[in-house]
């Protein structure tokens, strides 16, 4: 089975870093790194990742991965990249995405009438999409997988692979690679942080929320007019 | 602050970018990733990441930080790495590694007379170095922070940030990369797996565990005799 992820400048590496180290565990999967280009993607904490493929020689996606992270907001009008996920979700076993890498697919009209998940911050912008947000860390519905903001790509990655390969393998791979997590604090999620941390992050990112929720909802006419 | 985190042919790309989305969150930190040249690495699963440093021009780390990995067991035996590691580790706030790093950090003396952890399934061969193995996710041994498999390398950078920048700022981190995880299953380690599954593992990895094991008891003897 052919997994397609996506790569692009300013993805949030961990969105897809974490997928990647579940699914590499199974040989039936072979992962392909896609980009416009081969040149090394710049994620937006400065990571490089290199793709192997290009749109143009990738293989026809089992599994379409899509991350999230701050450059989701210009691949949200970008003709190209939606065209390519369409081609590359038509046939595909999962559609799939982790944290805003859900706007792109939303975007892109792949999430149309169907419940998702999305990074906490941005949840709400699914709905100019037609999609229904759903404040879950890992959301399926039919063959649309999605997982909340970041570190919740291991969660769903573990989710797919026992969709795909049974309980006892997943189990397996979280053995492997020693996901028992204990996290120092209670928190990670707007329900389990303090009110005003909260809202402090809501603060500091609110310019940059707005800008995203303005190109989202042009996607979305833009998507609704096509 | 300068993190200095090494790269290397066959590491466990996760044991890596867990940390790196935790530690990029903080404007203090300057993060480099560091190899003995600047061609790609490839990690065990086949991922590329490309170091910005080499030996020869890398900053003196005031956080250095070693992945684990299939690709540690060479590393144990590379007299050029574990000179490397013992010069940027004089001097250091924080000498740190996440799973089977600590065993390079042990092959180059950094971990003698220390409590540290690792890999479940490599954990008793920190005692060869005449290291304490403690079976915990996260140890802090005065300047020593070790992570044990993989996924704890999010918990260690955690804990790392809180105590260099205190517990609302790892916090407000922990939030923004939404990590309040629900692993779809009971289990990632060896106490909360079924023994049936831990026995499944150990023996499917055993010829390997055999050779890491061997060249760990070579290394440690060059240890002693040097």
């Amino acid at each position: 089975m052919h997994v397609v992820m996506l790569l692009y400048p300013g993805m949030t590496q961990l969105d897809l870093t974490g997928p990647f180290e579940v699914l590499v565990q199974f040989k039936e999967l072979s992962l392909h790194l896609v980009a416009k280009n081969r040149d090394p993607v710049i994620d937006s904490g400065g990571l490089r990742l290199t793709p192997e493929v290009t749109f143009a020689n990738c293989p026809k996606a089992d599994i379409l991965f899509v991350p999230g992270g701050p450059g989701q907001i210009s691949l949200m009008e970008d003709a190209e990249v939606l065209a390519f996920l369409r081609r590359q979700a038509e046939g595909a076993t999962y559609v799939t995405s982790v944290s805003t890498g859900s706007l792109i697919l939303a975007a892109a009209g792949l999430l149309t009438g169907y419940r998702a998940t999305c990074h906490w911050l941005s949840l709400n912008q699914l709905d100019f999409f037609g999609v229904v947000p759903v404040k879950e860390r890992v959301v399926i519905d039919r063959n649309r997988m999605t997982g909340a903001g970041v570190t919740s790509g291991i969660d769903f990655a573990l989710t797919l692979v026992a969709k795909l390969f049974g309980e006892e393998r997943a189990k397996r791979a979280q053995l492997a690679m020693e996901y028992d997590p204990k996290p120092p604090f209670v928190g990670g999620s707007p329900e389990t942080s303090a009110p005003a941390l909260v809202e402090s992050l809501r603060a500091a990112t609110a310019s940059f929320q707005k800008k995203r929720e303005d190109v989202a909802r042009r996607a979305a006419a833009a998507l609704h007019a096509g």
